[in-house]
């Protein structure tokens, strides 16, 4: 397959008239061949008749058939071979090794979800039988199904260019549930989203499902995305990027006619609170994996630890000293574009120039688009005085908010707004402070965890990659794991249905074997 | 108890200071003593403080606790006596029978959600063990649980005064849950509301719960209730009402600094679909029933059939002339309040005065605030081109479409916006033409029943009480049966949690012996 920078509307492909985007190399800055044509209204207008018309066909479609879908893209993206992770280093500056991880994340993510698909309990099945003895009024009988909610427009993100974009968790999560999907390519990667398309392109063709299960637009202007939000026959959307744009996502979305809901992944700063004994024990270790997590692919991470909390004294200046010696030896690493480059810079001058903030140390300086790391540190009271020292700086830049006591940090804490992940270090003799923390951290954040980074978001049962707002606009949720698909899905009853028009899976035989629940009871 | 027109805020019992409202006699339009002091923006704070402050402890409770509470207030609630039927009854001009069956309904649903609680898989615990010898990168120790979401505004219903109101499914399904709930109550039966109220305080505390578990607040104006739902302690809410009110709160709550779900439950037609053998062989037996279940308690169900589409001919005809017989003999029937009262009449007089529209028959006149039912006829064209002729009216009236084949009925419930309910009377022979239509019916209604009527909504594990906008605010929820719960839980994800920190639903030892996933497997 090759790089053609035409879209994918259904089997078809498209030039795009409105306009055009290009991939950028993010070393070099040179702009990449070829040319991508941005969607014309008629061209959503065509991705979204074909995704409804698909909807019907494709949210029945056998377990099995369904699972094994998602299996096919996830051979025919590693078929794409070489040619994909070029193409892609190339437009994000991203190492191979990060990206053949990343693409290796994308195809175990549709492997899980094939998994979920084929065991059913996401279908949440449920079956009260008729009790027509009962007085004063029989039972009927009532069956629940969750369906799919409906098509799906998806946002990919700059930083994860395979894991989180084009074939990524909101597409993969949302073909799981049975729901088509119209990606908006991010205009950061294009190459990378086309030669993705095409894998998803070829697997609904080889599995014979209706053209337009899947679709894949450009757009040289924001209008088009927001005209895909405000179509009528998308009912719900994924998006991870900056809180401004999914800010602006969720108000078209809520003032639509029939509102949807949007999963929109958006900022955190994902605090890590360094409690005192674990300090006093192990301050340099902790020191030199808060660098190492907080540079990693240029900290341009959802979950990067962009603020560390704890209280002062000689552990937290013996802290700080081995932070700076470990970030003055990171070399600065290329970001994904020049205008995140730029944001970052930006960012950055902005705390630099804060009253009241110390800039401790910096990485490497780098070349042109290379960001070089930053360290900075405020005391409590600044940080609870000046609500800019709370936003995002997405890049390796992190804030040391200094203590003066336990009651403090805990007053820092309940300042914060919600957050993808909080971290926590503590010994052993640190349990009872940590014990009287976790309530105020469960209501913060997604996921809490102990004597780690939030770095490295494991595709399991059990993640939540979500958190209140303004991480995400949905507490409710998660977008990673296998629980995003829940996202995606709506009940229906069906009540006093014969056996032959129920939809299989609700009938009496149960004939893929899924489990349900009868009464109170949980079959089989 | 007695009925003293004070807010129960927490634990005291507060006169409000800001207005005042009255109960009147739905019967004679009397107004009843005693007057109901309106909450002032301080009470309201104290009521959002309390309800912070309970919320870590209370939904920490362990599940026997909570299950006892909710029991608890059942039998408070049953404890009122013949003192809450007969105050509720003269608020609302419901008869003894349906309260005393809607009391039995709403004492039944705090047993379920006992249930619920108890049984535990509401929490989705998920637990995927560390694997430290997993390759490239270790497997940490991640485990998951579902937490209340947090404080709950719960607005109730004026057609249920029981079931749908301070200890209704919204309130209820909260409690459970683990959030504290803060009650507006309804203004046309602040009495019943009081005496409710009164038994959920006293339950809180038997049970020894924090005060805040529970708050119950009069309003005399909008401000009010809007500022409840603005309130940045308010985590989510519950609504029962009018499609105008209940957009208005969603607009509130997505204009938040941090946008809050909000679950409206607002306004449907209920279509009724009568496929032709259906009603070739039984037009005159579909006709009675379909009459009993428009004009029950006055027409006034969330569910009530508002709309009946069939195909022309004459089964059809039969069809109206039995429904004209019935409906002739049936009883004017008190509405709750004049208001709903002057609503119904003025919706009547605007369908007898809409072109192409043809009143076929009356119930009986009646009296003062007594409402007439109404029975309309309109051609499918008229219906397509008029989106008046769509709009809920809330009470005894309904209206026939009738469609020239098969396609147009399609077309019409194409059309249609979403519902709660959509009831399809089909014999064997209709099946393969009800085929065709279910796919269509399962984007429109929460609920597709056949040969039956959707009033009459049981509380039981299978039901959807719920359906695309504008039947209510979000598709993916139900606000009757054990499944609403779910509107009040976000996930949360623990990683590398030391068994003494973890939550005791999620350590090891499985202390209450609840159902969970760990890796794909379910235990136990």
């Amino acid at each position: 397959m090759s790089i053609s920078g035409e879209m994918l509307i259904g089997q078809t492909t498209v030039r795009g008239k409105n306009g055009q985007i290009h991939g950028i190399n993010a070393v070099t800055g040179e702009t990449l061949a070829p040319a991508f044509g941005g969607a014309t209204p008629d061209d959503l207008e065509n991705a979204c008749a074909l995704a409804q018309a698909a909807f019907d066909t494709y949210r029945e479609t056998l377990p099995e058939h369904r699972a094994v879908f998602l299996e096919t893209v996830a051979r025919n993206i590693l078929a794409l071979g070489d040619a994909l992770v070029e193409r892609c280093m190339a437009e994000t500056g991203l190492t191979r090794e990060r990206l053949e991880g990343e693409r290796a994340r994308t195809v175990n993510q549709l492997a899980l979800f094939a998994s979920v698909v084929r065991e059913g309990s996401f279908l949440d099945v449920r079956i009260d039988p008729a009790r027509p003895e009962r007085t004063p009024l029989p039972r009927a009988d009532i069956r629940l199904r969750n369906i799919g909610i409906g098509p799906v427009a998806v946002f990919g993100a700059s930083n994860f260019p395979l894991a989180f974009s084009v074939a990524g968790g909101d597409t993969v999560s949302a073909l799981a549930a049975g729901c088509p999907v119209i990606v908006k390519a991010h205009s950061a990667h294009p190459g990378t989203s086309e030669l993705v398309g095409q894998a998803i392109q070829r697997s609904v063709r080889e599995c014979n499902l209706a053209e337009g299960v899947f679709s894949l637009i450009f757009d040289s202007q924001h209008s088009i995305s927001q005209a895909l939000v405000a179509d009528h026959r998308i009912k719900a959307v994924g998006f991870t990027g900056s809180q401004h744009a999914g800010v602006t996502l969720m108000n078209i979305a809520a003032a639509r006619r029939e509102p949807i809901p949007v999963y929109a992944e958006m900022s955190a700063i994902n605090p890590v609170v360094l409690l005192p004994h674990a300090l006093a024990e192990r301050s340099a270790l902790i020191a030199d994996t808060f660098i190492a997590s907080l540079t990693v692919g240029a900290g341009q991470f959802c979950t990067n630890p962009g603020l560390i909390l704890a209280i002062e004294g000689p552990p937290l200046a013996a802290f700080e000293q081995a932070a700076i010696t470990a970030l003055s030896a990171v070399p600065a690493a290329t970001m994904l574009t020049r205008g995140i480059y730029e944001g970052f810079c930006e960012g950055v001058e902005k705390l630099r120039a804060q009253s009241g903030v110390e800039l401790l140390g910096r990485g490497r300086p780098g070349e042109c688009l290379q960001g070089q790391a930053a360290l900075f540190a405020t005391r409590a009271h600044a940080f609870l005085a000046h609500t800019a020292l709370r936003h995002e700086v997405f890049g390796a830049s992190s804030l040391i908010v200094r203590c003066p006591d336990a009651d403090t940090l805990l007053q820092v804490i309940e300042a914060l707004e919600g957050q993808l992940t909080i971290a926590v270090h503590a010994s052993a003799d640190d349990y009872p402070l940590l014990g009287t923390l976790v309530p105020t951290l469960e209501k913060k954040a997604g996921r809490i965890l102990l004597n780690g980074f939030g770095t490295g978001v494991e595709v399991c049962h059990a993640m939540v990659h979500g958190g209140p707002f303004p991480a995400t606009s949905d507490p409710r949720t998660t977008s990673v794991g296998s629980l995003a698909i829940n996202r995606f899905l709506r009940p229906v009853s069906y009540q006093d249905f014969p056996e032959t028009l129920l939809p299989p899976i609700l009938q009496d035989a149960n004939p893929f074997g899924i489990s349900r629940r009868v009464d109170a009871r949980t079959e089989p």
